[in-house]
C-alpha cells in the first residue's frame, strides 16, 4: 500500500478488544486531527507498540480524538534486537533513538562504562518516548522501541535474554557483510563509549559470548556504530529472502 | 593505534610535497590549538581528503597554525560509494551528511524528483562542508565526502560512473543482508524522496541498471534509508574478510 493511501497510523497505550471505544492521547489526537486532517468516520490503524494492531473508526475528532475498535490482531515478535550502547558525545542520542525505532530495534539500553557515563538529562526519557512513538507511526511498526534508564555495564549484560546472539562492535572483528543477521530470536549488539571499553570490561563482554563485528573501515562515532549495527540487523528481514519471496 | 595515542588529524585543502611549509585554515587551526591543545613541535596527520596523507610537524601554534610537511603518501580509492538521495523532510540532511562522511561515502548527490525537491538553504553547502570535514577528522579518513548541489534525477543519473554497480532502495527488493557489498570499484545507491519516485522515474532508474534492495521490514525515512544503504556498503571493507585477516 503506498503511504498516501494507507489509513493514518497511531500509537495507543492500551488496546482493548473489538467493540470497545477508546480516547486517544493528546499527542496522537493532535497528530490525527491536525497532521492527518482526519474526520469522523475515517478509518485509522492503531498499535499498542507491543504487537497489537487494530482497525479503528474515528467517532469524535477534536482536542481529544475518540474511536471504536473494529478489530484487533495481536502478535509476538519473531526477532528482536537490543542495543547496549555507551554514551555518545554531545546531544547525539536523540537521533539515535529516532533511527533505532525506525529500524525496529526493541530496546535501547544505555550503558555506563569506566571511560564514559551517560549524562542525566531533564525530561530525557519523556522526549525519547515521544521520538520513539513518532518513529513508530512513521514506519508503521507494531513494536515500540523501549529506551531504558542507563545501567552499569555488568547490570546491563545481566539483563539480556540468555539465549540471545551477541555481538560487540570492533574494528578488527570479522566484517558485518560476512555475517548473516539472525532471522529469528534475540540479537544483542554492544557499542562502547567514545573512549572505548577498558580491558577488564572487554574481557567481561567477550566471556559472555559477544562476538566481534567490524562495521566498516573508519572510526565511527558511538551513535553511528550503534546505527550501523541496527541497520545490519534490520536488513535481515523484509524484502525477498533467498528462500523465495517473503515480504512483511 | 588507540585514538588517544594517535597524532591529531586535520584536513588540509592542498597538500604540498615533503619539505614544504603550510598554514592551516582558521577552522583547523582552532581545532589543533584549542580542541587538541597541540604545541609547537607536536606531530599531526594531515589529509587533503583526496587520498593524500601527510605527517606534519607543527612550527607555529596560534590563531593560525603552521606546519612543516615531513612526508606525504598519496593513494587512489579502491572502492567508492555515491548516494543519490531524494529530499528528506525537515532539517534532517545535516546529520545525513555527517553520517555519510563517517561511513566513507564519496559523493552525496541530492536529487530533485517530481514528488520532492530539495529546499534551498542559505550557507547550506558551507555548513555541509564543515560537517564533512569534522567527520573526516573524527573517522581519520583520507577521502572527504563531497556534497554536490541538487540536480534533477535524469542529470544526476547521467553523472554516475558508467561502470558503477547501482541499487535502488525498495522494500520489495531482495534483502540487503543477502547481497554482498562490492569490495572494489564504484557503487551507487539511490533513495527516493519521502513520497517516492513516480512510475516514469522508477522505470528510468531501473532501465539504467539500478537493482532493488530492501533495507529492512519497516518504512524508513529518506535519510534513514540513505544511511542504511551507506552502512551496508561500509560493512564491505575493514575488519577481517573471509579470505583472511585484512585490516585497514
Amino acid at each position: 500500500l503506498p503511504a498516501e493511501a494507507a489509513p493514518s497510523y497511531v500509537w495507543v497505550a492500551e488496546l482493548p478488544d473489538a467493540g470497545a471505544r477508546i480516547a486517544l492521547s493528546p499527542e496522537e489526537s493532535h497528530y490525527l486531527a491536525h497532521v492527518c486532517r482526519a474526520r469522523v468516520g475515517d478509518p485509522a490503524s492503531g498499535t499498542d507498540g507491543r504487537g497489537g494492531l487494530a482497525t479503528l473508526r474515528l467517532t469524535v475528532v477534536g482536542g481529544v480524538v475518540e474511536a471504536r475498535v473494529e478489530s484487533v490482531e495481536r502478535a509476538a515478535p519473531t526477532r528482536t534486537a537490543w542495543l547496549l550502547c555507551g554514551a555518545p558525545e554531545g546531544a547525539r542520542s536523540d537521533w539515535l533513538v529516532e533511527k533505532l525505532a525506525e529500524l525496529g530495534v526493541a530496546v535501547l539500553q544505555p550503558v555506563d562504562c569506566r571511560r564514559g557515563v551517560w549524562k542525566a538529562g531533564r525530561d530525557r526519557q519523556e522526549r525519547w518516548r515521544r521520538l520513539a512513538v513518532a518513529a513508530l507511526r512513521q514506519s508503521r511498526r507494531r513494536f515500540l522501541l523501549e529506551v531504558r534508564e542507563p545501567l552499569a555495564l555488568t547490570a546491563a549484560l545481566a539483563a539480556v535474554d540468555p539465549g540471545a546472539r551477541r555481538w560487540i562492535a570492533d574494528p578488527i572483528g570479522p566484517r558485518a557483510s560476512c555475517i548473516q543477521p539472525p532471522e529469528h530470536g534475540a540479537s544483542v549488539g554492544l557499542v562502547g563509549p567514545a573512549a572505548g571499553l577498558d580491558q577488564d570490561e572487554r574481557d567481561e563482554v567477550v566471556s559472555l559470548g559477544h562476538e566481534p563485528m567490524s562495521l566498516g573501515d573508519g572510526r565511527l562515532r558511538v551513535e553511528t556504530a550503534g546505527l550501523a549495527w541496527a541497520a545490519w540487523w534490520s536488513a535481515g528481514a523484509g524484502g525477498k529472502s533467498p528462500k523465495g519471496p517473503e515480504l512483511r
